[in-house]
């Protein structure tokens, strides 16, 4: 197995809907940015044992690395345009793996319409590391950011919340809920669902906005920061899946699971209390659920309150450690 | 040492530069692309024991990192934009080789003129493996590529080749010249001079380009391939330093190092005989030497011949295995 072959075989076909990545064979790739557009550059890293266990079925390793980054777009309100991809490869990593890493990259493009469009095939002397850079478009001034939130904003996320720290629980053999329960969480794990669509409709309508990845109330906490504001979360509003609540009477720390759990990559976003009835109308279009789960307060400080009003302490609130992404 | 502070105290300063960057608080970067340019997007990744040994200084390794990818960016004629940088260290890693990392990256920002514009940092449970993904920016349609080459074009590289072959002889204590050789050798291999001003310079003149990195003969190969034609190349007159040519009778294979070694970074590429005074000129302006090493010929042989003609043959052509880039 060479590596030129490797990419011939494998990476080149999921080139092909794209001129300007010349079927892999140039330095770089060209790309032409339309008039009028933006374009919104993200770029994640992930490495065996730590991000992944190792034993996944290499094509759920692609998709969670292609959508984590298809979730970082959404939370800017960009289209994605592309994505460049470096793979490098330990001395066991043999050509099946890289067959089925490269199917499970097929099918997602084919799902949210985005192309391979360079990258590097490398071999490392240490563990499996993938790094993928995702580009999308998004109209000039109209990127989503963290800075936005005002006070009186409601706090809405999309989905549900926490499914994949069970999923994770599942994955690890420390949790389990019945057959169903298990694989609905270990599925929201696997394979997370960028919320591209409800992304692009939030232009303009949102204040602000960020996909949960380190946990719900540290990435409410980067919105507060950029913003300058405060926040309160309503324990008893954070929307949960059947599959969550059949599984939270068994896990040792609820909130924490739920509101730090984290890897959700659901969209976390403000708007003002008058587009109330705008955002439930653009998130059905965009075919999800979206819920209020809170508001913005003046101060710093950002809190989960239950429904009477008291503050549930968190012993940690995100995934803190040295691990996640920028 | 915690993510975040990593962050803010080595990198959000390397992105002072650029507004769309947000200090690398928010979950992506915005660029604007000037109207009537292209973006041009590489991507190279990069692992110790493999790329380097481990045991450089790290403003060197963080240099070559960025330069190799400049490279890329001159073969196609673009002007560096921007860079995204995925960082996956093992716990081994302390803050003291971040800093000196940070501060060769800054060295080389202020010399290419070019920003941090975001990235990742993650742990990794093997070996030190960086990727780099550079952007740069050339005018719609006028982007150099691998193929355009045209028989009797002449066959020309900037610089002088075979030095960073050399030097990693020297820095594997396997070649001793002089001190004074040495050092030059060793410099060549562990920084090289990405001709960014070439490459932009070359635009509409050159008809097919390439960068020397895998090796003088394979990457000719490329633009051969590419381009559907043959190519010669005579020996004598491949451009060495004055450190190579005494280096040269020390060395067991002689032509494989210099035509075949690799890691050069110089630019490979082909243009009309009409054109050779114009080049002269331009490489006059853009401070850097070139050579006319041969002539682009029918078939699709590439061949390395001397100067009566006779046929060198390489036991090798170029860095073939498993590492490079595509």
């Amino acid at each position: 197995m060479n590596e030129l072959d490797l990419i011939k075989n494998y990476f080149a076909p999921l080139s092909t809907g794209e001129t300007g990545a010349f079927g892999l064979t140039d330095d770089a790739a060209v790309l032409a940015v339309p008039e009028g557009m933006e374009l919104v550059v993200t770029k994640d890293a992930i490495s065996e044992g730590v991000h992944f266990i190792g034993n996944e079925p290499p094509a759920l390793i692609a998709r969670k690395l292609l959508r984590t980054n298809l979730s970082d777009l959404a939370a800017m309100g960009a289209r994605p345009y592309g994505y460049f991809l470096a793979l490098m490869l330990p001395e066991k990593t043999d050509e099946a793996w890289i067959k089925v890493f490269a199917e499970g990259l097929r099918s997602d493009q084919e799902i949210f319409g985005i192309t391979l469009m360079g990258g590097d095939t490398t071999r490392t002397r240490g563990t499996l590391s993938l790094s993928l850079t995702a580009l999308g478009l998004v109209p000039r001034g109209q990127a989503l950011r963290r800075a936005g939130a005002r006070i009186g904003d409601g706090i809405y996320v999309s989905g549900t919340i926490g499914d994949a720290a069970l999923g994770l629980q599942v994955a690890r053999c420390k949790l389990q809920v019945s057959k169903e329960a298990d694989a609905h969480l270990l599925e929201r794990y696997r394979v997370p669902s960028p919320r591209v669509e409800l992304g692009q409709k939030l232009r303009g309508v949102a204040t602000a906005s960020i996909d949960v990845s380190d946990g719900l109330m540290q990435d409410l906490g980067h919105i507060a920061e950029c913003s300058g504001i405060g926040a309160v979360v309503i324990w008893e509003d954070i929307p949960l899946s059947d599959a969550a609540k059949s599984a939270l009477p068994l896990v040792a720390r609820p909130h924490e699971t739920i509101a730090a759990g984290g890897d959700d990559y659901e969209l976390l976003f403000t708007a003002p209390r008058t587009m109330h009835e705008k955002l439930c109308s653009l998130a059905k279009d965009a075919g999800v659920n979206i819920t209020r789960i809170g508001e913005i307060k003046p101060g710093d400080s950002v809190k989960l309150v239950d429904k009477t009003g008291r503050e549930i302490y968190l012993e940690r609130v995100g995934y803190n450690h040295f691990s996640s992404k920028r």
